[in-house]
Order: C-alpha cells, then structure tokens, then sequence
C-alpha cells in the first residue's frame, strides 16, 4: 500500500462528510497513551485524545488485557438489553465506585452507545416527566447530531445540515457570551415574564464547560442560579457532561463540588475507557418513568465497552490519586497556556481542568498554529464558533515529559504564526 | 454472585426502559455462535440474534483472532473520522467484495455507530438534496429512536415517548398493510393530486423487509413500482437495510435482485460482523454533497468494528456459498414454519429469507409462545404492531441440528398454546 | 376615469395577489340580487355569489334598510365583544329560528370575521381539549390561508405560500378520492393500527361539500362514518360548514338530516347575509372550555354584519319556504348541468343542492368555458384539484328567469369549446 | 327586554371566550363619537376606541354619509377581490394622501380583513421572498391569534389556547424589557455568532409601540438600528402599526420621521376609519412576489370598508392639521397622566402620542381603576404583562372637554385606589 492507494479508496469511497482526516492526511495504525504511530512508522502527539474520547489514553494495558480475556472467553460481546455478567459488574462498580462515594442517587439507563443518543433520550424524559416541549439550550452548545440533539446545538453550519427547521428547543446566552449582558438576571428574567414568548421549559441543557463552543466553562454560581430557576419554574437540569466528565475537568463528574444536583446526567465518549462506543444517561429515580424499550437500540449492549469501562472505573476512581494527578497536570497546563497566550496580543486563556485553551482571536490564525503543530507531530484541533480557541485535550494519562514537549511544539507554533505587529513591538 | 444480588442491581440501578431481560430474566456469560450460556451454565439457542446484528453467530472465531491481534498490536480503537490501516482495509474489502461484484457505485459515509443515526443522515441528505422536507415513510415501519428517525417510526409506544409532536414524516400504507388498498396506487394518486395536501417528498423511506412492524416483505413489483414514483416526483428511496440487510434474505442486500437502486441506504446491526456497534450509509455519488463534518459523531471511527467488519466481508461475501447456504435455510424455515402454522387457525406465515415468522393472530399468544420457548432454552422474540408475530432470527451460521431443535421446540411450545377450538376441531 | 386609469392604480398600487379581478377585468358599481353592474353600465349575472357569501343575492332590501337604519341611528358599528343591541338581538334570532328547530344546542363564538379564523379557533379547542395535536383533514379540503387552517387546506399552490412547513395535521383521502379505495374503511385501519404512524387525533376536519376541492359531497353514510370513528377515538367533528352551509345546499346547515352531530362548527360567508364580514364558530356546549380572550380578534363585534345577519334569519328561516324554493331550483339545475355534460364526453355532475358543477375533465377547457361566459354576461368560477370543474355558485334567490338565462349561456359557452372530437362524433 | 333576559342570552349561548363585556357588563346600543350610550340611555366616555380601532371616533357623520349613499345605490358590498369603484377610489386616495405626500413606495394587499390575517401575509411574505424561516418577535409584542400570528405572539395565555407547540419565531427582547439589557446588542450579538443556535432570520416584527404588551414604545434608535441589523443579515422589517398607526401616535404611521422604510407594513384596525373590519399590508414593491390568490380570502373586499376608509383619508389627512391637533391632545395627555402617576409611588408614565397610560405596578390595582372608571361612565382598559398598565385610548377625535373630564374621572379613580401607605405619607 502506498500513499497514493491510501488517498484513493478515500477519495473513491469515504463520504464528503468526513473531517478530521484532512486535517491530518496521515493513515495511523497503532496507538499507545498519548502516542499515535502513522503507517510510516511516525509518532506524534495526541492532544485531541478521540475529543475527550481518550482520558485514559489510547489502549491502557488493563482495559486491553480485560478485553481480551473477555473475547478469548467467548464473553458477550452484543447483547441487546439482556443481563450480562459483563453489564452487572459495570453496574456495580458504577454504584460502589461513581454513585455512593459522592452521595448520587441515579437510575443508568443504556441508551444507544452515542453522545446524542443520550441526550435525545435526556431531552425525552425531560418533556414526557413536564408535559412540555420547550428544552432552553445555551449559545455555543453543542450536544449531537440526529434532530432532537442537533435542535439544542448551536453551531449554524450543523444546523444546516438538517435540512429543515429544528424545533422544541429556545436559546439563551451562555455565561458570559454576550457582552454586558448578565445571562442569568435575562433568563431569569425572560422566564418571570409572562408575555416574553418563551414557553415554560421542560428543561435548560447545558455543558458545565463547553467543549466544542470555545471552552466557556460555566460557574458554580451560574450553574447553580440555573438549577434554583429550574426549580422554580417546574424545569429540570440535564448538565451534559459527555466532553467535560469522565475527569476532564479533575473529578469524575466536570460539576462536582459546585453545588449542583442535575436532574439527568448524559454521558459518552470516555465513559467505556478505551475509546468504544458507549453512552448513557444517569437519571434521578423518581423521573425514571420509562416503559420497557420506551426508548431503545440495538447497540444499547456494548458488552466489550462494559468490561473497559467497568477496569477503567476500578483502575482510576478507586482512590483520589487520578483526580489529584489531573488537577496538577492542569495546573501545569494553565502556566503554560499562559505564557504562550501572552505571545499573542489579545489572547485569552479559555477552559479549566485538562480542557484548556487559547483563544487566538481568530479562525485563520489558530487553523495554521494546528498544522504547524501537525507538521511537528502533535496533533491538535480547535473550537469556538470561528474555530478561534487552540484546544489542549491531551489524555489525562500522559506523561509529563510528552505533556510537556507537546506544550513545546504548540509554543514554537504560536511564536511562527504570532502577528506582525506583535513581533515588531517587542 | 446470586439471582438475588442480579436482580437487585438491575432494579436498584437500571433504567426502566430496560425490555429484552424482562422476558429472558438470567444473566448471559458466553456465547458461541448460536449458543448463549448464562451465569449458571444453562445453555440458550438463540433465535433472536441481537435483531438481527448476529447473523454470523456470536465470537465467530476469524473475527475474534482478528480483533485480538489488533487489540496485542496497540491498533486504534478510536479514531474519530482519521484515517487508519483499519478503516482503510475495510472501505477497500467493502468496495472489493461488496460493491465492485454487484456493479454498485456508492460513497460510504460512516455515521455514528447506530442504525437510527444512519438514518437520520440519509433523512438529512435527502432533505439538503432535494430542498424538501416531507420524508414519506409507511405503516408498521421502525428506524430509530432519535427525534429524526422517530418521526418515521410507525410504533405507537414509541412515538409517544418523545413527548412532543413529530414532524418532516407524512405515513403512507406499506404493500398490503390495508385490506382492499392497492398502497402504490393510493400513494401514486396522492401524489399526482395537487390538491392532496402532501407535500412534494424528499424521499421514500423503507425497509424492504419490516423486521419490527411483523415481518412485512415488500415484492419487487412495489419496490420498483415506488422508486419508479420517486423518480417521477424527483424525490429519493433511501432503503433501510438495517436489519434486512447484511446477508439476513439470502444476498448481501435483501433487495438484490428486485430491479432496484436506491439512492440512499442505512446500515448496520450486523455490519460489523460481531455485534460491535457500527453504522454507515451508502450514498449515490452525485448526493454527498456534505460539508466536511456536516454531520458528524465521536464514534463514527470504531476501529474494532473495521476489523471485524473486514474479515466477515472477507469470509462470507468472498463467493456465494454463504448466500446459497442462507438460501438453503431459508427453505427449511418455510417449510417448518408452514406446518407450525398449519396448528393455528388464521394463523400465517411472514417474511422471507431468515427472516421469516408466523403471525398468530394475537399478541397473548405470541408472548405465551415465546415465553415457553424460553422454559426450553429458546431465546424468540415477537415482532408486529401487536406483537402477534413470533419471529425466527437464528445466526445464519446456525448448524443445522441445533437449527432444527429450536424449530422443534417452537412447534411444541406453538401445540401447548394453540386455541382450544383448534384442538377440539380435530 | 378611463379603463386606463382603472386598470393603472391596480398594476400601480395593488398586489400581485389578486386574482379574481383577473378573470373579469372590469370594474363593479352596482350589485342587486344576481346582477352586478360594472361602470360601463354593463350588467351580469353572478354565478359565483362571492363563493357563497351572497347567497341570499346582493343588497338584500330588507337588510339594507335595516342595516340603513342603524347606522342613521347611530348603533354601534365596531364594538370589540361588548354587548350591544344588536349583538343580542341576532344571538336571540340564532337560538330561536336556528338552534330551537333543530334541536340543537350550541354555544356561538364569534370569532375574526373570516372563515379561516372560525377554523383556526376550532382547531384550537379540539387540541385544548383532547391534549392531542393531530387534526386529520382530507384531501381537496380548503380551510383557510392562515397558518393552522393552511396546514388543513390541501391546496399545493396554497400551502407553497407559506414559505415553511406546515405542521399538525394528517391527511386522508376524501369520500371517493382515490380510485378503488373505502376512504371510510382506510381511515379505520389507518386509526386501529398501533404502528400505523398515525397518531391518535384531536379532531377530524371536513367540509360536507368540497366547495374549492372540485364539488365533491360526502354521503351521509360517511359522515355517520367518520363520527363514530371519531367518538371511538375520543376525536372530535369540526364540520366546516363555512360554503356549503347557511341554505346553499337547501337546508341551513348542509349537513342536516344526514344523522350527524358536528361537535365544532365553523361558519362564515353567507353567514351576515349580505356579505359583511362575520364568522362563528358554535361549539358542543361542554366543549366551550375557553378562558376570556384566549382567542380573541379586534373585530370580532362587527355589528352591521349582525344586524344584516339577523334579519337574513327571520326573512329567509321564519319557515320551510325558502328551504323549499332551494330544492326546486337544485332540482332545476340538476336536470340543466346534466343535459349541459351531456355535451362533453367523459363530464359528470359535481356537488348537490344549489352549489354543482361539471367535471370537464381539464382545466384548460373549464377555463375557457368560463371566459366565454363571461364575454357574455355570466359571472362564473372553476374549482377542483386541477381547475376542472365548472361551478354554478348563483344567489339562492335568484330569479328563475335569469337562472335559467344564466343556464343558457354557460350551455353555449360548453357547445363552443366542447372537444372536436365530439362533434365529429355527432 | 330586560337585564335579566340580556344576561340569559349571552350565558345561554355565547362562548366562554367573551371578554370585554365582563368589564362592561352593559348592552350598548348607539356610539357617537367619544360617547357609548347603554340600551338604559346611560353614557359613557370611550377610552377604549376598540383597542384603536376607532380613531376618527364612533359613526363619523361623512363616513356615515358615504356608506349610506353606498348602501342606498346598491353600491357592491361584497366583491371577493374584483376591482370595484369602491376600491380603485380607495387606492387611490390611499396613493395620493398617504403614499405620495410621504415619498413611500408601497403595494397594496387587501387580506382578510382582520390585523391577526395581515401579519400573517407578512410572515409568508417574508418567508417565501428571503428562503428562510425564523421570524424574530419581541417580548410582550402582540400580533394575532391564527397559528402564524400566535407564534409571534409573547402572551402565554394566548399562546396557550393553541393546544400545540408554536414554530418558526424566535424571541429577543424588546428595546427596555429586560433590566441592564441593551436589546439592540444583545440581538446583534446573537446575530454576529455563527454558533449562537439563532438561525439566519426571515425578517423581524415589530410594534413600534406595543399597544397590548404595556404601551413600551420603541425609539428611532431602535428601530433604525434593527433595520441596520436586518439589512446586514439580509432579513426584513415588518412593522406592525396594527395598533400604533393610522394616526394614534400623531403622523398617519407611527414610525414617521425615525428614519425607518420598513419592507412590509400591516395595517387594520382603524384603516376602515369607522371599525369596519378590514386590513391590509403595504408591500415593498419588489417583495410582491405573490402568484395570483396565494394569499386569499373571501371577505378581502369589504367594499363598504373600502368607503368608509377612502372618506376617512379625504376628511382627515388631506393636511397636516389632524395630525397637529393630535400632536396637541397627545401633549395634553402626557401633562394629566404625569399628574395622575405621580399619586402612585413607583408609577410610570408608559407609551407616546394618543397611546398612553400608567405603569401602576400591578394587574390588580389597574383592574380596580379601570372598574371604578366604568362605574363613573369611562371605559378604559388595562395593558401589559401583568395587565398592570391602565391604558388612555380615547378617540383622536374626542372633544377637549370630554377628553379632560374622562382624565378627571380617571385621576379620581386612581386617588380612591392608590396604596395607602401613599395616603399615609402625605
């Protein structure tokens, strides 16, 4: 196989839709923690990690060895909704390791093994449980792809994409996205307002830090403001940690310590460990009204992903050591951001926990800080609604040393694609 | 671990959307091909085959040391829509065996890993293509549980749990769905009326064979008679092959054969081979007009799946043996399935291929049917808009013995409960 | 002012949405029973009565002196929906000659004074009280421009006006709309399927006579029909009686002794007598369920229009004469349009009462018929699907000479563009 | 007849839905000018005016003059949309007295005649021409209640009579609605981010003065910077002076001298001059982009309107001297309602022009001036949210000295119910 062949099939075959590949034309076949090897034998830096995918890295040898054991032993590996030993020991561990050492009292439902799936199925039960339709989602969400999700998502080119008006879904500003402006005393005071045309809510659904929208991480005080207005207005909370949790952000859950009792918790992408499709939302009991397969799918019984993410929950949440090494790697990561923000005039640190960034200013700029980067084999994307924040989404596994030179290499290329003007001030 | 703690964790912390562990109350431990083994050793033909994602059985073993040698190798797992050895090996076998030999020509977009996700990309396609919005999707049919595919969802149940309107979807009666209705003529003269009140399609959805909605099996003549409609009105078919799909009739495509191209067709269930999740949709060339990541999904790289994907395509689909081995079954089935029926007044057969049930005039009976089957270790499932068809799903690869045992027991527990009447009249 | 001035302010000032003036570019002065006059002193017969809305005929003199005497007198024109004399006096003059007969109770709800706003306030009281939101309309109904009626009008070049979807009601094909299909027999199948997609609706919506939809009359068979239906379902009746009511068909309401029981009934045009604008809405007394105001309009009190309105009621419903004098000319023009379609191979009589038509099977033909009439004094209009039926509209009261007169024109205009073939034919 | 049996009629066999006349609960019987006159001969003073609708007063003697002369020589009182002498004189003073003087180049469209029917053209209007869908609405505005009109409605009881969820709109704040908010930047913010989940906008609809949601009046800023806004996004303005025009705040439109062109103006209300019903919208002229009749409606010829409003033009803005002496009653108004506010703490003076009123600070106090008012022989109403602003609507044309005794009876009102800590304090 040559890079030309390579190039072909793609061409030939793989829909327009694809993105992330031109990004990064390379054809990579393995993968270790925070290394990725391209056919060519290449190594490079994964500061992207399957978009919050990977908080373990790629393929951890006790998720690996698990799995294997498991497939060896002829485990289920699909198996509908049935009871499996595979599901009943995630359960558990779920319970003993998640759910009871913080106080949580939550029904798990296994919605299809996507980030959207999980939400639909959240935004579902919020209008079943309220009797109503209205879901108010935040400027700069992003929460799926299929039409109940992509209704909540903010992004325009997204949205185009449906080919047909969105509906149940009313938009406020996120915390701090519109200048001047205080979101919670507008939503607040939208919702008191009788003949403001926003419709009682069945729910709000936010991101505590939103991944794909620029990083906007939520405060304690605002999520909280928002829960006290839900609760006041018969609405529920659904906090989609699905990028942001699973120890993104230091804890398991992105909003811990911050006060807040979300009524539906939607979780994905690390959530099996190891990269495996897995999804699921956590439901408080008494709104877990659900008639059997209410709502259902056939991958709903990930069992592989059941046992990687039963090890991973075993391996990392057992004790406080994970979190504590993640709260120090981000607090690395903040000086470091810092001080390759402060290149460039205007830039702004956004994020908090190991999903840091910098805002750049603009689309243009921070596109040629990636491919500068890819050029020197860190592999890294951007968000924000020009794509304007340079994102750091390293696996939280990552060795310093490689944390560290991958922070490196994005210096260097922040220094490459500086403006002029700043160059010719100093 | 015993029953007792099983159930406990399941009612303690399992969502009651949960359904097939209700009818099948045990744990499952292994399983091998058509055989699942549960946490007491007890052995369980399976008839149901994760709906049809199984059909070449569980673990089969190529599948299994591929996936394995993968996993040793550190291969990707996740890769989010990059390019890797294993998505390449995969778009170059599907283009190789399945494509190329049946003079196919379309683009492969790989959605998030679920079959309603898959439709929804093919609702949008057909939506952004034609700059219309009314899909035209029939009676009895199921495509999914996200607000998208759920407008096309037929089922009562689960339409209800979206908790608000359904919209983009007008209904139209499937072949043969209502007494005395020709339903091509109907929906030809409901189009040819400018004054009917339905709007100009973007698409006919529907499944060539309704695995949920009882097993309805479209004929040649109204497949080509609806795509001949679509063609006239410049509206699309997008064909759910989800669960008719991937060998299930006989062909790699259930509608092979039946003089028909449809421009758009979802899969998935048993794409991956193994019951891994995977989803994709096949495009005619000239539609994938996406934008790079217009839609898009974290999971849409599930690597595991390319794997195994790859080698069932290598193994099954290489000539036609398998075909002719589904063929050869398939026959069986009717004629086991004929004289089972023949115990039940009314009764009648539905389907076609391995897909095939006998719809018992009630849902009682059907669940009274299965749930006996169940008592002699046969895992059968109902399917139909009352759930009055006991359907048979076996793996494709069932050996034959094992296949006719499960038949056997079928036709013992149909004699336990067939009507009185039916007894007394002989 | 000149033809040319005329015809400048209009293409200078007036939309393109005008339409009828297109078909008969003169300008009107005078209108007296059947007669309109244009400016140029030139009279003609009016077959179109306002689609209906001057069914007692222009300029009534009893209404007028009424309507001269109140306003000399100074009584209230416009008085939002505060009482008034008048007001009074025609809900006294509804109850006594309407309801009291026929053993009918109803509460009346003056709603807009356009039909469309009766329909769009009885849409809105089958959804409030049943908390379903599918209307189910039927094919070649027309109800109104606005957006909740326009969902309900079947019309392609209608609901293409709307720029966006139109949402909330489902369609079914009228009494004999589709060719070899029980459309009664469908509806029902439709309705008992739990998977037909169709979801459980508020109300069924319909017009006894199809007055834009091409003159198509619904049997009483299938009105019963369509009210058991309904009463099974817990759907409502909303019979839009808005054309075919107030004596176009003999009786006041079209449906009468046809052993139904509409439990909404939207009524408009003839409804003032002399054309004023005045809608009604009368509403199954247990159903009028509406908070003060909830549906609401500035001019919901236009008090001339009850003052016209009441004195149509004791003039024309005092007793059986004017019901009687209906039939004899229904009959009349039956015998007439049958000797007329004779003419035209393939034509066939359309609608019943004093509202029929002849299918002449294209519109291009009904076109020119009508244009011929027209250059020969008769005022008439097309309906149908495809324009194709040329419908007699005249005043109820029309004097029998001119009817016949009328009659007689529009039989020369058929002989002029009846089909070559046929007179070689003859 | 007596109250008793007045009473009985209106609870035997009106709708719930009735309003006003639970207020006034009185039957009227003549109407001169500023003056009711009850079916007992009692008087009242208007400062209701039909919620606008009567701006030249009740039963104008030249409008009565003119329609009677009409009436008598069988003038067309119903002419679908055929040109009439009537209408072409109405469009042609409507060019020469409005258009003309005011360098506006506008269509004209004769829709239904109700204001909820003329927005409703608008929206489609706005729709089909830019392609899109969302109409952005404003907190408290008012503008109909057919289901396109009601979706841009904000008042939820309103909008709760739909039964369904309302599309299409989306909210934004109207200039001062929410506290620290700057609506215009708030709105260009939303606008700005391709992420805020705000689609691309058809259009806005305005109320320069919202005459139902609390009398908030826009400033030139305002609007000038939301046609700044729309302009640049490629959306229209509709400017709804339903309420707010045809005189009420001064000049013939409402937005007159703010340096605004709107693209589409709907009119109703006092465009008949004598509360006759009819409505209209004022089209860009190369907006007009309607085929023939897509848009409709059987009463859009209200012919004796069509009189009524041409008289109304000739008699009332030949000048500028009507527009003055509004000038001068409106400055009256200002000086006696600062006086009467001032005797509430915390009361507001709300509106402009002849569309005034005070912010009492709640519904219940406004409803219990509002009642002692009626008792004193002065009808006024409330407006607002909350129904908290007592509302001067008084004809244009009512006399200086009933004008002033109707604000005596008013301040009177307002001392017998003003808060008694208020009392304590002086």
């Amino acid at each position: 196989m040559t890079d030309g062949s390579m190039t072909d099939i793609y061409e030939r075959r793989e829909s327009e839709a694809r993105s992330y590949c031109r990004a990064f034309p390379v054809s990579f076949t393995k993968a270790q923690n925070a290394t990725l090897t391209d056919s060519a034998g290449r190594e490079y830096t994964d500061f992207l990690a399957g978009c919050s995918s990977l908080n373990y890295g790629h393929n951890d040898g006790d998720m690996k060895a698990a799995l294997m054991e498991h497939i060896m032993a002829d485990g289920v590996a699909h198996g509908l909704d049935m009871h499996t030993t595979a599901k009943e020991d995630f359960l558990n561990a779920f319970e003993r390791i998640v759910l009871e050492p913080r106080g949580m009292d939550y029904k798990f439902m296994f919605t299809g093994p996507t980030g959207t799936n999980a939400v639909e199925a959240a935004m579902k039960l919020a209008r079943k449980t309220t009797g109503r339709e209205t879901i108010v989602a935040f400027t700069n969400g992003f929460h799926g792809m299929t039409m109940g999700a992509l209704a909540a998502t903010g992004n325009a080119g997204k949205r185009g994409g449906a080919g047909m008006a969105l509906s149940g879904v009313v938009r406020m500003p996120f915390e701090g996205a519109m200048e001047g402006v205080d979101s919670l005393s507008l939503i607040r005071e939208m919702l008191a307002n009788p003949s403001s045309g926003i419709d009682a809510p069945a729910a709000f659904l936010i991101e505590p830090v939103q991944g794909e929208g620029g990083l906007n991480a939520a405060s304690a005080e605002f999520l909280k403001g928002l829960q006290e207005l839900a609760r006041e207005h018969g609405a529920l909370v659904i906090m989609d940690d699905i990028q942001s949790g699973i120890g993104r952000t230091g804890p398991f859950f992105s909003f811990e310590g911050m006060g807040v009792q979300p009524d539906l918790i939607p979780l994905a992408k690390s959530l099996s460990g190891m990269g495996l499709p897995f999804a699921g939302l956590l439901i408080r009991p008494d709104l877990d009204v659900w008639k059997p397969a209410e709502h259902n799918g056939t991958f709903r019984g990930n069992n592989h992903a059941f046992v990687t993410a039963r090890v991973a929950l075993e391996k990392f949440w057992a004790d406080d050591q994970f979190q504590k090494q993640t709260e120090a790697k981000s607090a690395f990561l903040t000086e470091r951001l810092s001080k390759i923000a402060s290149h460039i005039p205007g830039a702004s640190l956004k994020g908090r926990g190991m999903m840091q960034g910098i805002d750049v200013g603009c689309g243009e700029m921070a596109a040629a800080v990636c491919a500068t980067c890819f050029q020197h084999g860190l592999i890294i994307e951007t968000s924000g609604a020009h794509d304007e924040v340079v994102k750091v989404l390293a696996p939280l596994t990552i060795p310093q040393a490689q944390f560290a030179k991958g922070l490196d290499v994005l210096e260097a290329a922040v220094q490459v694609h500086r403006p002029a003007t700043k160059i010719a001030a100093e």
